[in-house]
């Protein structure tokens, strides 16, 4: 490796719905950049030092992701890909492997520009963060003003604002765009959530669209908005992924130990559910992974996997950014966190022997339960959904982006990870309420908790009773109840507040702000407002 | 105001327990770094502009905070007080008001850094962000290299572990200092919690454990780890106090909705806790929260009381750091979130309608509920503390600081605001077992969870079932559930990820790491650990 290797990301770096450690390995994703043209090497197509500007797009990172989404590319009429790898084996390959896509090799960032029509437009698909930054200095230097560099890593939106405003002060576009689909999408069609100026868009939208996934007719991408509105989409998108798939995880646990079912018989629930309100990919994969049976033992392979969930960060900074902004995402949070304590093998160890109910947990009318779990499960996505929007919506306000979160829902509803029909429902509410202060008040929403909430509140009651941990139906539910409380105890938390750090308070029945003297005679006075 | 004027700290700057906008107003606090000496005001003490280095500890910043600890330094036999602030108003008032303390007031930096004795220690008490650091760059411009300078700000750890450093390279010795226990506290004894390099203490533990709060004898104070240790430990500090904030609000929600007893009745209940082992600050000034009667309307406080709560941050960072660091601190960010939640009047307003149980809700038993809720509270309250602990011990690791876990239990038993005899259980524990890796499987406290989780699980049950929001109730009960666990759903979450992005797996029955070709003939193939 060149000693001019950009160093690792420090920040977390990647995320769950795509691997971008996948898009640049450690040996061959970060490009060198004292790289400098050479002949093409033996075998290889057969690429000039001075190329011709052939190419109306490019793509730097040629791992999986980067390979894919070039194929994609090259496949779809009238575009012409120009590719490069800092590794050149790796372009090599690929060029040799897929022949049919007439990619424009590049052994050098000049040589990758000058293969390039202007504006130059190319996606790097590197490793979030050093080296991602190390790839888009030197395109701005083999590249001119008005060029097009499109970030399709899964970078932290602050960074992709950091890195808009530095690339536009030297003239150039750059645009941050999450993509989702993991290595097939890339292939066949990801949703994507490109960011930046609206400049870009004339030049990359034709491109976009024609490699998106497509949904009943419509491609899955749309114009986010200016700067990390692409990355921060994508973001909140991965942290509803993760409550997704605990809430998932918890239903699948509900019903395993409440009703002695196998696997295999719980994989037949959840294709049954699949046809109906709850049908999305993530249900649809489920029932494969709990039908799978291990070669090696016989057993179902849910039971030979180990019990610790991995993550990739996407998921802590959708929760993060949320304290942030002050919205309440409690059920990413805690799909957050149920993955980080399983992941911590010797605390439970240490606590396997901590008391929990005395009787063991069975239900008595199975197909009764197994409804209620659906209802429950229902309704605490609904809830996720809301809080994720909620946070796109916070997010969009404080930034000053104009996002369409109709439009959010409906590029989710093909090529990602959370693709289902309920982002339909989604698009719906929107359509009729572009402003609407909270997603699960809209009518279908309410029709959905109306019919589940009953469900809801026996599932989370039984499994407290029974001692099986549902973080996230429980938070779902506990937020749900929160929101459409008449009068929350926050009242007394102002005045714990007010009465040991004269936080003061405000009251119900007229304006101002206040402050008892606890200390004092306890009359009220009127206060400052410090907040 | 100065045009040097430092800017608004833009980070979130300030804490529930202190409140560190009231170290310094915004017209008062932030010194102007372009202050030269000049000749005492007119009224003023008499104070030549070549001050004789008279003074062995200087308080930087005279709003509240920093008028009570300096006060509270001169009342201490041996010290003698220098002061500063920008405005020398404020300075002439506090050495007029109290002449007793016999403060050596400076009008420039100069001044102050001339009445201080070698090594010169001074504690700034400013607003955190911008104003600490104009703050710091004035002392150390004045100051020599030794000499001791003090943040007693509400500062982010990883600030403070870069001022250090920064100071640490010019050779002064700079320490990050939590300060608990608000107005209050400064003045008559608050918990100490100093970070900062070893030299530093020799100087100044003498002086903070004359001034700190006294717990069975013991100073409130230890020297708990180099650079942002102590800050660290004060951020966690706070995020437990919002934990245990909220769990008493849910207690008190839930008793009032239940039993339909007035806010005096419970504050009885409370009052009667209090004398139990929930013995603590917390539920003391509960108490006398709820029995407050508003004068205008004869109501009870409470009720009259704007159910919005407020926060200052440090419970965000918190769990913002906790993500970072893998600890699962659900408790908390459930109560941070709950704060949130109460403060979108405009969400709230359009959920008022959604549906909740038929049923009014009604507890049969009183006595024998209002006993449940308290189990439920101490239950919550053990896990919110061992999340907190937990959080201290992989800062600790990540940092390289050598944190006594029982010592810094015990500097919390008086002068802050979580301050309660629980936390000699938490000494004892971590005296018996240093190396804990959980808290809550100390033999007191799973005497105490066996005692409480079937009540802990009834009123989360009923909580769901009557529709009150408890969100930290059974956050906190779903983390015990899921720690004890013998298997989790987690191995679902890991089937799923490999499935759709091949993020492969471990077995339970032996090692390597796994990926199943789900889109293939479906068998298994060892992988790389790409994790």
């Amino acid at each position: 490796m060149s000693s001019n290797d950009p160093a690792e990301p420090t920040q977390i770096s990647t995320d769950d719905a795509q691997a971008p450690h996948e898009a640049a390995t450690e040996h061959e994703g970060a490009p060198e950049p004292q790289d400098v043209a050479r002949p093409a090497p033996e075998g290889g197509e057969a690429a000039p030092s001075e190329a011709a500007a052939v190419a109306n797009i490019g793509v730097v990172g040629l791992a999986v992701m980067g390979s894919n989404l070039a194929r994609n590319l090259a496949s779809r009429e009238g575009n012409t890909v120009a590719v490069y790898n800092r590794s050149h084996e790796k372009t090599d390959s690929l060029v040799a492997e897929h022949r049919e896509a007439g990619f424009v090799p590049g052994y050098s960032y000049e040589e990758f520009a000058a293969s390039l029509q202007k504006p130059r437009t190319a996606i790097i698909m590197v490793k979030a963060g050093a080296a991602t930054d190390a790839v888009i200095d030197e395109l701005m230097r083999v590249f001119e003003p008005g060029d097009i560099i499109v970030d399709g890593g899964n970078s932290l939106f602050t960074d992709t604002i950091r890195r808009e405003k530095a690339a536009r002060e030297r003239g150039f576009n750059f645009v941050g765009m999450g993509v989702s689909g993991g290595e097939e999408g890339a292939l066949h069609g990801p949703s994507l959530m490109p960011g930046g100026p609206d400049e870009s868009w004339v030049t990359l939208g034709p491109i976009l669209r024609s490699i998106a996934a497509v949904a009943e007719g419509e491609p899955c991408v749309t114009h986010i908005g200016h700067d990390g509105a692409g990355h921060f989409v994508k973001m909140v998108h991965n942290g509803i992924e993760y409550a997704d798939m605990q809430l998932i995880a918890e239903a699948y646990d509900l019903i395993r130990r409440g009703t002695g079912k196998t696997p295999a018989e719980i994989a037949d629930i959840f294709a049954e559910w699949n046809r109906g309100e709850l049908e999305s990919y993530l249900i649809e994969i489920t029932a494969e992974v709990l039908r799978q049976v291990d070669a090696a033992t016989g057993k179902p392979l849910v039971d030979v996997i180990l019990d610790q969930a991995g993550a990739k960060g996407t998921g802590a900074w959708t929760v993060q950014t949320a304290l942030d902004l002050g919205v309440p995402v409690s059920g990413i949070a805690e799909a957050v966190f149920a993955r980080s304590l399983s992941s911590h093998p010797e605390q439970r160890a240490v606590s396997h022997g901590l008391p929990g109910p005395e009787e063991a947990f069975s239900v008595d009318d199975v197909d009764a339960f197994v409804e209620e779990v659906r209802l429950a499960l229902y309704a605490s996505k609904i809830v996720a959904y809301s809080q994720g929007f909620d946070e796109i919506r916070a997010g969009a306000a404080r930034y000053d982006w104009s996002i369409d979160l109709g439009a959010v829902s409906k590029i989710w509803r093909a090529g990602c990870i959370i693709r289902a029909q309920f982002l339909n429902r989604i698009a719906d509410a929107y359509a009729a309420e572009p402003d609407l202060p909270v997603l699960l008040t809209a009518p279908y929403f309410v029709d959905a908790l109306t019919r589940g909430q009953t469900a809801w509140r026996r599932v989370v009651a039984t499994a407290a009773a029974a001692g099986i941990p549902s973080p996230a139906f429980s938070s779902s539910l506990a937020y749900y109840d929160g929101l459409r409380a008449d009068r929350l105890p926050a009242a007394l938390v102002q005045g714990q507040r007010d009465f040991f750090g004269a936080h003061t308070y405000k009251r119900v029945d007229r304006e101002g702000t206040f402050h008892t003297l606890w200390s004092g005679d306890r009359t009220e006075v009127e206060a400052e407002d410090t907040h």
